[in-house]
């Protein structure tokens, strides 16, 4: 970008922006054809500190921007590609790859270089990711974000770690801030969730120092847990040694801004590798899940097929659990779970994202479990039911690759017979998509 | 890449490789190919692991494949292309990114998830850069290494390290084997560059933990150091506190890997900080810096100049500098040497490499000294002579924009006279290209 | 010790002990006559566990037999002491040294050797401190525990560690455990007293990985505070950057079983050192400092002196100081304020003990800050007043000195002024002892 | 210390005594009597220094001065000891034991509190041993510096660690120095004991960071060595992995002024341990280990039974290793070996003092050697032949007990057969004493 263009954006060219994009843009510019190594990174840091300081209209705004000035001249990519076709060169590619790139790539690998670029990158790509929705053409901001992000959170980068009461208080307190599966209530419940009959991992970037990535967090037991309040308890007593279970209870994502890179399989897995190192008799590693779109499921079902699914009616009825009579339900609502896990589709992968996931990394659905989840919002989602899958170390490569040729799903013959004995298993729907 | 293209490339698609070549193929494809985690992590590992198991031809074979089979298709670039000028929206630009990116690229960021992987593929780099003259259709592998490597290691990621007599021995050991400006003869040799009056600093990258990437030896002294023998004598006297001057007396980029990617200047900016911060007294950064293109510019000249230039065939005398009577050349060589510095070019920056590194860092050339180094390779390289360049913190970012702005040369006073002086400023060839 | 004395003690010597201090009585024989060492760390290791599991009646049973069976025998050091006065050799001197060293200290040595001794014999002087005064032939225990420890504990052997947000929950949660000046409350507390305008500094031993031994808080302000009140709020803003005072709010010895060893000197020098060097424009280091024994006393001079004191009633009033009127006390407290710390002795030192221990470090007495301390225990304590002590780095070795050879108070002429116009300054007390 | 002695002190009280040694005992006495910190700190640093400025001869004259002015007044104690022995109370007893209790011990914990206090008491202790024999009145100094020094390097405080080839050059460079069983030649020499098939632990104290206190290497092989060359060659080949053997094959006391304090034993079963850990198919561990005492033993029975032994005579050549006909040697120095090791004694315990250790430690004689160590040193101390003592870590405990109460000697079956076989095991001295 010549310095014309640089002059010509400093003063004015982009009439409609107020002073602090305006200010950014110019700084982009001018980091985008600095060439000595000092005056980029100072540019860089000062572009960065001016982005911080724009409001929600300012990021808009140089979105806007971004989307419309970074990306490729069609013309010099028309150019590029023809004098590709008539010689597929290395000059002629070097020049392709270089014209088609968009220069928001190399602004963003150069404003990486400023302190805390990285996080600010990420923070930027989760507020990119709220607005998408209404500003479509932002998509290609994302996608170069996107691919940078990719390419710099590689597994490679990555390393586990084991937060325990020895953790700094500055990453503890994001756990209780950053937790989306079960809530952690203050310092005292976060304590509990660290005891001895715990543990907890998660990934660290080394640019990220203080940022967990993602973790997850695990209850030594005896036999596999059906129910999640129980091992929510605050007050549950620490239970001794010889565990011969690990239940993996909440794993979480902790930066928006890296949303689709995924971080969760390869977690799982070291973790399990970890554990079965320190407690060489784990028999077992399982989760205690949620099935987020059940609920959501069997009422379009139910207005669907209204007569066999009259029994559920009741659930629309506060506490219905908590009330007498409840043993029709008691025998339905598994079968209807273990049918929605197996059969409801969305392609060819299951619909309940929970299910895809763990299927997709290779675990197996081992059992349906009654009331595994009574509290409010376990009631609202999945009709209080929870599921467990199971993560056999020696059949997840199988499991794995069977899951991702053939969508086939690993579950234990118990969870298929309750499949089998749904009321929807019957014609009229026979291998209908559900 | 479909399944087709994977069999038919596993069965003896590729009739002239040999069989680890072909099996080390066909794992790069199913790479390529694998949507699982675990599944790709594994085959990285053991592509990366047949890699290294390859031979001098075996690679070459490979190179030959990676060049001829991962570029992208002109027909598939050439319909992108058109569609992303037909209506250059976010859909038409995602495909043409994707259709124009090498397999090559995904595949090494593929590679990189593997445990080493990045060092591997440094290494591929290194042993890539080697043969590329004799092979330029590689230069495509080449533009996608770096391109990758150049995110890699941007400067975020690395850490600078000081380096002293605590650092592991498995680190020392590489400087040892690294050092390329003044060799460092054993451990007595290294722990004297290590001692109270010195400093050593590294940069790493958190992929290559024990690698050095560049590192710097730094002198402290007394005003700034004239000749490098006293300060590479491994006798030498500790010197006693309050030094006044910084000497960067070497500096070596350990991996060949990453040539092209450029951490010098970074690297001296952030030592000159740090040790501004150690000693607040610290009046001079410098360097005591070979000229290493000083005879063979000499040799030139001579040939061009045979008169005026008649008494520069005293060196080609062994041990010339012991005779008697050096007055004639100890005029005429530092004047020559200033006169090369400032005007013999290379397009329009200056012919000598080390002088573009630091001038183009923003240091400036302060002094011409005679008998500099008296090693037979300083003799051999540059008549004996060295040069101070100084780093003057508060005109770095000054000299840097000028030199990039208007190729100027920041020069003491001193060494622009003894310049004016040479032989050759006078006329016939007045400004004429050196 | 013989093997008699081992299988008497072992089958009931001790007639009166529980089955339980017998066991562990026999153990420390064991111990100490236990010539191998892994015999005696394991010995050590059980002979704790035993300690630990007994609860307070077994501890004082315990203590009773360290005090009784475990002193030298007056008859042995009669001889021995004959020997040394008729022949003061090394070996008489070494035999009369074995025979006095009561056998405790060598015990206490070996228990030291198992994991978590040191811990173990911290906590065993706590319990032992506790229960002195009911048990005063217990004293020889502790002047036992006390050489080892003060050994042990030697300031050499102490590391200073910042405190931060990034330290461990484990250690924070101490913190809020242990403050004894101004209660934290909860972790809210505790983070707004670790923030950007706060410091805090512990004293770590390596026995003792978790365990502060000591801390220090302090608030980095501009000007000197007064008043303890806005540095507790948690609401309160993070002031901005640049302070010039280093206030000492907070000290607390965290260890009550180290009771008596002085660490708070020491601390409060390398805090200052070390602050000094984080902010080199810090002008004053100070303490905001209660007055505990400022109500007693004034109790006690006021029935000695109703009269001139008679105001004094008013502070039997609760809330007194949010009433009206109350000039004359805020002229005629703080006046009496600095008489007692000046005049009011306990032997020839201050009868304060924060002023003891201030002073007494070479601080020097600065203001007398009214309603410095609102609270209600403020309010009961020393009627609201708080004082400063400045701690003038190049006063410190000065005024130590005077304070511990003379007993001079350095404070500064405001404070001077304010005693000698104190009521009680006039005869007919003059220079009485207060 | 009254001020009077230490102004009779400093000026001229000691008048023998140069300038030097003078002012340190000045400071001692000023360092004995202060009773604030931080002059306490200041002077111990400042005596420190003035202790590490004296020459030889100053060190003697304090040493005589340690020994004459700070031992315990015998008429003091004897008034202590009569006043304890007519009530032994609590009081009675605390001054008794501040009566007895030497000055030195006291002055050298207050010495302690300067930086690198504990180091320079090390090596005073180092340099007042080697002058023992001398200065026999000095062994009041070492009584109390040993007192303290055991208590100091208690093993509480020792950690273990792992040296490897990622560990500072500081502290391998010590191992260097060291190593006292088999000189390291070298970086080179060094580098291939800390190889893949060897390990190398040492102990540390967090007073003398840098400073191994006792360290031991150990090879990790497929059955046990019966050669000391082949380990020791540089050249050897890395063994592939899977040992069933670990060879301890040097272990090296670091610090003279520690003699007498035990670190050994402790630390050959944590690495035992360590190494079970690491490598849970270990079978055995084992030393190969020197008979220092051998050759002189053999010298001393040949002029007693100069008959039954003259063909020890052979022994006096040089080489005679690499002559032929050592069949009848061959057959009688491993049963001579054998003997020795079972049957003479200094007091109830082995002659041979490496017997001693590892006997002591609860090892068990496992096999005698024939040209174990063919080195120079090899052949001059033990003819040639080498011990494997084993460890078997079931057993330790029960060894090590017998032979501290009944001095059995554990032994194969092999090595007792050997020794029952040796031409001195017949009459006429059956059982005597060797």
């Amino acid at each position: 970008m010549g310095a014309s263009t640089f002059l010509r954006r400093l003063f004015g060219g982009r009439g409609g922006t107020p002073g602090g994009v305006q200010h950014l843009c110019a700084l982009c510019d001018a980091l985008l054809s600095e060439s000595g190594e000092y005056a980029s990174t100072a540019l860089a840091r000062e572009a960065l500190a001016a982005y911080q300081g724009l409001d929600e209209r300012g990021r808009s705004q140089l979105f806007e921007v971004l989307a419309r000035d970074y990306s490729p001249s069609p013309e010099a990519v028309g150019r590029s590609a023809s004098a590709y076709q008539a010689d597929p060169s290395p000059d002629t590619l070097a020049r392709l790859l270089e014209t088609v790139e968009p220069a928001r790539q190399e602004l963003f690998r150069r404003l990486n270089m400023a302190p805390g670029g990285t996080a600010a990158l990420v923070e930027m790509r989760r507020v990119l990711l709220r607005n998408l929705k209404a500003n479509p053409g932002w998509r290609v901001i994302d996608a170069d974000l996107m691919h940078l992000l990719r390419s710099w959170f590689n597994r490679g980068f990555l390393r586990l770690e084991r937060i325990d009461w020895r953790t700094s208080a500055l990453v503890l307190e994001k756990l209780i801030q950053y937790e989306a599966v079960h809530a952690i209530q203050g310092w005292r419940d976060l304590h509990r969730r660290l005891e001895a009959d715990r543990r907890c991992f998660a990934f660290f970037h080394p640019q990220l120092p203080d940022e967990p990535i993602i973790f997850i967090e695990v209850a030594l037991t005896r036999s596999m847990s059906a129910h999640i309040q129980p091992l929510l308890d605050i007050a549950s007593p620490v239970t001794p040694a010889h565990p011969d279970c690990a239940m993996f209870y909440s794993i979480t994502n902790c930066q928006e801004g890296l949303r689709g890179i995924s971080f969760g399989n390869l977690l799982i897995k070291q973790v399990a590798e970890e554990l079965k190192r320190e407690f060489p008799h784990l028999r077992r590693f399982a989760t205690l899940s949620p099935i987020p779109g059940l609920r959501r499921w069997l009422d379009r079902k139910r207005s669907e097929r209204p007569q066999e699914l009259a029994a559920l009616a009741r659930l629309e009825q506060p506490d219905w659990h908590l009330g007498e009579d409840t043993e029709a339900l008691q025998r339905m609502l598994p079968r209807l779970c273990a049918y929605y896990l197996l059969h409801a589709k969305q392609g060819d992968e299951p619909l309940d994202p929970v299910a895809r996931f763990h299927l997709g990394n290779g675990a197996a659905l081992e059992r349906v479990n009654w009331m595994g989840d009574s509290s409010g919002s376990g009631m609202a989602r999945s009709a209080g039911l929870m599921v467990n899958y199971v993560y056999w170390l020696s059949e997840l490569e199988r499991n794995h690759e069977r899951y991702w040729r053939e969508k086939a799903i690993a579950a234990s013959p118990q969870v298929e017979k309750l499949a089998r004995e749904c009321v929807l298993a019957a014609p009229p729907e026979k291998g209908a998509a559900a």
